[in-house]
């Protein structure tokens, strides 16, 4: 399999492609043998920078695999004018607008999503803000306005607390701070005083002792912070401290922080 | 328009449902006038799972307005039985893969994203490493390894450049260091020293001085740090900055992250 030829794949878009390519990936995933070799052309605004992209396609449908052509643009001219390529082109928009269409008894306005700038102005400006509240509050650097936080991610030293943090704020404009575990919260039965009061907000992460080593071999290596054994003997405790204090709790060497940030948010959406 | 009650959007996923929010809401962006009302379920894996969905979306089409229905699941059973709805289903796998199938010659695994793990593991790492990389030498934090960076987002201070980074470290896993203007750069010809070997990496954020007045205000109110006077100066001689030693620049304050993200990271494309 690894010697056939990779399989070109375009993403195209009237906006940042990012659609194109998170559904277009979705679909990739389905097939883990191939190989594919991507390209983004993204701002797609205009019938002339169209009939560029179509040029580079029809030239990559030239050589020996055929391109999958992924597309998201709104403009119904612009999409005209990419489906003149021969590359078959996958087209989000293409039925599924004319589908919600009929099923809001609306018509879209078909513009390039730029044309109307941030989308919910409200729904950026708190993930921005989100985004500085998790720097200020990562690792446990600042205690002031911890009682702001949505979401505390507490656990032991190179755990994804922070990868997790910072893909809440930036994707969910949730405001999440994460308290590291140390030491002397180790010897305590209790959780340490500054998110006490906060237990509600708390959510425990934890990852296997071999993972943790491993990770923190890369930061310190040979380090008794790096040995199996302490990663082994702090996993316990905060896993204890979690159990403890009925603290929800995820695994992160079996999850990524896309999943174990859909996981946090369900957890705290069905208690409030 | 606003009087109308909103319309249910429900989206499903066997994953994190990522991909359903992301296309569902790129669709959605065309209907600026309606108000919507987003529900996640994720991690449907089962066809019993499904069977509780599919009760709860059936009771939301009992409502005043008919509920859209996004859906990205590739177990064929879980399909199935979500289909079973009286609510249409916008299933993105649904044709999509098997035009992808037909186009790639390939049959498709079909399993639900999760049970691949974190898809390409290699590139999952290193999103995160750049996560942790952008932390580090955000704001100027760290010079030790400026060098490392693919790009250094400068720039006076509140210009955008925080959640600009960690949306490139992020998603696409870019090592970024941010650098702030400050005071005695703006005095100078010159780039700040740390950076003035590495100017091929360097972007330069810019916004207006109005905007940047008010995001300075928000953090420090009447200070002449956040004087118009004072964010007026700072921006001149920043943009003088990226005009004297051919910065390429962008204006936060009429662009998203994901654009600027995008924006970036095509130009150092194009230059390497």
């Amino acid at each position: 399999m690894s010697e056939q030829p990779p399989v070109p794949v375009f993403f195209l878009s009237d906006s940042t492609g990012i659609s194109a390519e998170t559904m277009g990936n979705a679909l990739l995933l389905q097939f883990p043998d191939l190989h594919f070799e991507r390209r983004l052309f993204p701002f797609i605004v205009t019938v002339e920078e169209a009939r560029k992209v179509v040029a580079i396609l029809d030239a990559a449908a030239a050589g020996p695999v055929t391109p999958l052509v992924f597309s998201t643009t709104a403009v119904t001219e612009v999409r005209q004018e990419l489906h003149k390529s021969v590359c078959p082109l996958i087209d989000f928009f293409d039925l599924h607008l004319e589908r919600v269409e009929g099923i809001l008894g609306h018509k879209g306005v078909r513009l390039a999503a730029r044309l109307h700038g941030m989308g919910d102005v409200r729904r950026y400006n708190a993930r921005m803000a989100a985004v500085e509240y998790a720097i200020e509050h990562d690792d446990g650097q600042s205690l002031r306005a911890l009682d702001k936080a949505d979401v505390i991610l507490i656990g032991p030293s190179r755990c994804g607390k922070t990868p997790t943090t910072m893909y809440l704020a930036l994707q969910h404009g949730v405001f999440v701070a994460n308290y590291p575990l140390v030491e002397e919260d180790f010897d305590d039965a209790e959780l340490p005083r500054p998110v006490r009061a906060l237990r509600e907000r708390c959510f425990g992460l934890t990852t296997t002792p071999a993972r943790l080593s491993q990770v923190r071999q890369e930061r310190r290596p040979g380090s008794s912070y790096a040995s199996l054994e302490r990663c082994t003997y702090e996993l316990r405790r905060a896993e204890a401290l979690y159990r403890g204090h009925r603290i929800p709790t995820l695994d992160s060497s079996a999850k990524s922080v896309e999943e174990m940030s859909t996981v946090i948010l369900q957890t705290f959406k069905q208690r409030s």
